[in-house]
Order: structure tokens, then sequence, then C-alpha cells
């Protein structure tokens, strides 16, 4: 397939213009709903496509793993993305990327141009950044607000993991589980894998493993999880800390590990190199050094661990259901919902397919409940 | 037809998502796309939708004729125009409602979300702001800003006095011209038929005309009017100014005249009551009036005098040949291009239907010379 030329999506009317509807649609007709929305402003979810709307907002700085690219080089990526939430959840989302880097702007902006959308996709933004900026939307914005990088990624990490587990007839609580990646994703995945009962985590930032007395490049976040990860204060490097591993989660940067790292793992052990588009150890490489199951963020390969599992799901359920708070309890039901769809986990067959029709509804549907 | 439920306008991917095509549409394709902008930015141009898109900005505090209503209640026309923008110009418009009034903020949001869009269209921001944020966009952007609100009227009325002026063999120069409202339409109206040889004007704002010694509501912009119009310090009311008048436009408010005041005009009168969506007069009342040529705004009336004869083509053909300043000669082609698709000008018929293709076309075509 050639270089897409012209961007992956236009806007359509949902109409065709005739002599007759043109009054109904435009002017005169169009007053009726701009008055009925300003005697009560909840009918703009009946009379306009809110409804069904996400912005996709991104900053560009941190676009995939590629880095700090800026606004223009994110869109491409908003763009695959508003292609799937289409065609998978039947979410019409809108690209919208800007061109300032700096945390209270951005969260001005995305409350500036709420009115006009069902919910607000982050995408794409650095940590710590990110942190703050979803943290005061949620508090601050009536819509839903998911940063992708972080929740949709942990949650499927989750799903893979817990199917992966079933593979491998591992207990959650009683593994060793390495986390590369102390950005959005990195924390997020760790965060939820405490929660959903995970006792032993060392998670590494670009620099050294977090604990409590580490020298990592500290934020909040990173605090928060050295409180909770790497007890036993850990300070080796990276192919030190897969010694006798069982889970290998890569959301950080290319070409880090050797199968020869991976051959020092636990039996039967756990890979998923996410880093995108190049992993931090290729699928061959880590089936190479004897892993039992492995997962990358590619759909060339099999185990695709994306959140295109995730977002066009938990947008369509958010909206059907006028959800404002995406819990972590929805986000592991999600997880769980997820994992649920493949019936006899196999090596390679941890998750659905990304482009399976059932994956959206299953998210959607834990908002039902 | 029944209220339009659900909103007007969608997002659709123009690629049916495939095994095939995923990795190329998302990860990891998407990043090779994302590398080559950010190697040169220019390339956003051809590898994303900014190529074909425009960002339909508005704050909701001039919807139609119905005053402030608020970013809500302007949506469902945004989305109104995006129909109009691809049906007849092929051009993907994307609804961007904002939760603030203050120029300087517009200014900075547009500027910021600007990367992502190949246009911008300012709509239903109320005069004077209007002014000073379409001022200042045009001069720091890189993309074509236009407040359709001032130009796509003042364009469209041009075109239809252009051939009224034929129907009833007046001349542009000699004829006495009433102006109701002085806002963004009627200043920009009142600008454009002083460049096109005007030279007996006077326009009213919502209290009374303006001129050098009159007690108006003052602003910057009808200041500058003061200087070009009402040369004769008239001061009556609008059914006085009538009187001897030969052409009347109305983008003012419901009701404001009767058809024994377009009967005290000149001979061969020409009525364009165009205020949204109640005229001044209706177009039965003028035409008892003895008005020659009657036009109003509405799509269910004949002689259409509506913007939507303006932007879809207007915006084509600044997409097509990337022109960032739409300048008033430009603007003044366009006028001419759309009236001389009337072949044959009557008094039912000086402009051409909002729905005939080769609208857009022809206003497209005078940015290509």
């Amino acid at each position: 397939m050639n270089k897409i030329l012209g961007g992956k999506i236009e806007i359509k009317s949902k109409f065709k213009l005739t002599k007759r509807n043109l009054p109904v649609i435009y002017t005169p007709g169009v007053a009726e709903l701009s008055r009925e929305i300003a005697k009560n402003k909840k009918r703009v979810y009946d009379l306009t496509w809110k409804k069904n709307n996400v912005a996709i907002v991104s900053d560009g700085s941190a676009v995939l793993g590629l880095g700090n690219l800026g606004p223009e080089a994110a869109l491409p990526v908003m763009e695959g993305k508003a292609v799937i939430f289409k065609e998978m959840g039947g979410v019409d989302a809108v690209p919208v990327v800007l061109n300032t880097q700096d945390t209270e702007e951005i969260i001005k902006i995305a409350k500036v141009i709420a009115p006009g959308f069902g919910g607000i996709n982050l995408e794409d933004i650095s940590a710590p950044r990110c942190f703050e900026i979803e943290k005061r939307l949620i508090r601050e914005l009536d819509i839903p607000v998911f940063h992708d990088d972080q929740h949709g990624t942990a949650i499927a990490v989750l799903a893979g993991l817990v199917n992966a587990l079933k593979v491998t007839k591992k207990d959650i609580k009683k593994i060793k589980i390495i986390v590369s990646g102390a950005g959005a994703a990195g924390i997020a995945i760790t965060k939820m894998l405490l929660k959903y009962g995970a006792k032993n985590i060392i998670a590494f930032d670009s620099r050294s493993p977090i604990c409590r007395v580490c020298a990592y490049n500290k934020n909040d976040a990173k605090d928060e999880l050295a409180k909770k990860t790497n007890l036993e204060n850990f300070k080796g490097n990276l192919p030190e800390a897969l010694i006798g591993a069982d889970v290998f989660i890569g959301v950080s940067a290319p070409n880090l590990l050797k199968s020869g790292d991976v051959a020092r793992m636990n039996k039967n052990a756990i890979v998923f190199t996410m880093s995108n588009p190049e992993p931090e150890i290729s699928y061959k490489e880590a089936k190479k050094g004897g892993a039992a199951v492995v997962a990358t963020g590619r759909s060339d390969f099999p185990n695709q661990i994306n959140n295109a599992l995730v977002f066009p799901g938990l947008f369509r359920g958010a909206l059907d259901t006028r959800t404002r708070l995406i819990t972590d309890k929805l986000k592991i039901k999600a997880a769980l919902a997820i994992a649920g769809l493949v019936k006899n986990p196999k090596n390679d067959r941890i998750v659905p397919d990304v482009l399976d029709k059932r994956v959206a509804k299953a998210v959607a549907g834990v908002f039902q409940k």
C-alpha cells in the first residue's frame, strides 16, 4: 500500500442537500434547534453531533515512541485513531492538535472547546504534564476525559496479561514484573497492575529503577510509584532486573534488550515489548530468548496489545450512557471484558484481534451495568 | 421533514479497515508520516486532511440574527454550514464552538488549534470583537482566515446587487443605498459597496444613522464608516431615510419596515431583507410596497442572498491554491463570478441557486488567476 496522501478522514454530511431539506438543515430551520438548545443546554446532546463525538487533543510532545515532534507531525497519528474510532466504535473523533505545550494553556483550550464535544481523548502528551492535564480536566469538565496513552494502554496490557497468566499458569500475586518506561503508559500500567493484585513490580525510567532511595528523575507520579513498587530497593540495571522475572512490560524505547536477557527470566516468561514503532526487543529475538508469550503494539505481529482494543469501545460506552467519570473499576472491567473474548488463550493468542468487531461492544458493555 | 436528531455531520474514514491496511493507517506505518512531517512541516498538507479542511470557529455571541445564545446553541448552525461546505465545495469543515467570548482568548485559541487546519472560518461572532479577531488572525496565522458573516455576506450582497441593478437599469454610482444594521455584515457590506463604486450610502445601527455628527453607538469600525457615508449628515429614522432611496439592504432585525415604507422609495426599488431567520420586512410585504426586486437570506423565497453562495467556493479556492490572504480584489471578483452565472437576470432571479453546483467552482476559479 502506498503512502497515504491527503489524509485518512473526512467530514461527511448525513444528508444529501436538496431544495426540500436545505431550509431545515440551514437557515431558517436551524434557528429552531439553536433556540431550543439556548433554552435547555442539555438538548445539545439530542440535536447535534456532540452525542457521538470526541476531540482527540494532542500537543505532539510524545508522538508514538518518537518523541516531541510537534502538532503537525502528530496529526497523522490522530487521523489514524479517528479511523479506528469510527470503524470500530462508530465514534466521530476530531483531531485537535495544539501549537502549545504549556500545561495551563492546554487545560484552558480543552475546556473552551468542550461545548462542541461529547468527550475528550487526550493523546501523545508527554509525562508528567499529561497527569496534571488529565486530572484537572476530569475535575473541571462535565464530559468524560481520558488520556489514552495512560489508561488505554494499561487496560490493553491488563487484558493481555490476564490471558498470558492463564497460558503460563502464573498468579499475579506471586510474580515479579519489570516495567520499562515511566512515562504516561508505564506509570498507568504499573498502577493498574498494583490495583489488580500485583505485589512485586520494579519500574524503570530512562535512567534507573524507581524506588524510595534510587536516583531516578523525580516527579510526583514517580514518587507515588516509589512507595508501592521495588520494595527491596533494587538498584541495578534493566537486564539485571530481568533475572528471575516473570513478566517484562516495555513502553519505553527501541532495542534495550537482547535475547540473552530474556533467557535469564523465569521459565514461561511473558514479554510485552510495546515501544512504538520499534519495540524494546523484536518479537523474534524475544522468542529466541525463550519467552513463552510475546506481545507487541504492532499490527504486523501476533498478540497486538494496543489501545486500539480499548478507546473505541470505551468512548462508545461513555457516550451512550453519558458517563462522565471513567473509574478504575470500569477500567479493570473493560480489561476483563477484552480478555474474556478469547475463549482459549494460547501463546500467540492472548488478546482478540484489533479488528474484531466484538471488542468495542464488549468494552462499551461494561458501562451498561 | 422532522427535527434533525443526533446532528447533521459525521467523521468518515476514507478507508475500510483491513488486516492489510491497519499497519499503514495506524502503527507502525503512521510513524513514517509523522517523521516526514517532523522533518519538513509543509508536508502536513500532503499527508493529512489539513489540505482540505477548515475550522468553523464560533463563540455563539451572534447566532444568526438571534443574538448571544452561547456555544452549544451555535453548534447546529455550524453543523449546517459544514454540510454546505462539504456538499457544495467538497471542503471538510469542523465546528469548533468556544466557551469564551473574550477577544484575546479567542485569538489565542484559534492560533493554537491552527496547525491541524487548512483555514479558519470565523462565524457568528458579534461586532465589534469580530473585527479585531479577524484582523489579528489574518496577521498572525499562515492559513487563510475569513469571517463569513462579514465578507461572505458582503460578497453575496454585491453579487445580487450587480444583477438587481441590471434588471432595474440603475447605476451604482448614482443610487441612494440604505443599509440597516451596523454589525459584522452591515459594516462589511457598506465597505464593499463603497469599494465597488457606491457614492451615497446611509448606514443605520440599531439606534440611529451613522454620520460624523450623529449620536450612534460608536466603535472604530463605525467611525471609519462615518467618514465615507451619509455625507449630508441625515439624522432621521429608517423609514424617513428610505424616502427617495433606490436600494434597501437589511442585515439587522425582524419587522422594522412596512410596505408603506417601501412604497416611498424610488421607482424600481431594490429590497434585500436579510435578517435571519425573520427578515426586516417579509418578501410579500416588500412586493406589496412596489419593490421591483426583493431578496431574502432564506431558502424558501426567490432570490436567496446567502453566504452559502460564497464560503464553499471561497475556501475551496483558497485551499487549492494555498492562498493565505483573501483580498478585497478577490472578494469583488468572487461576487462578479457569482453574478455572472445568471445569464439573464430577472426580478426574481438575480442570484444563482444556493444548490447550483457551478457556484463554488466559479468562486474557487477566481483564485486560479
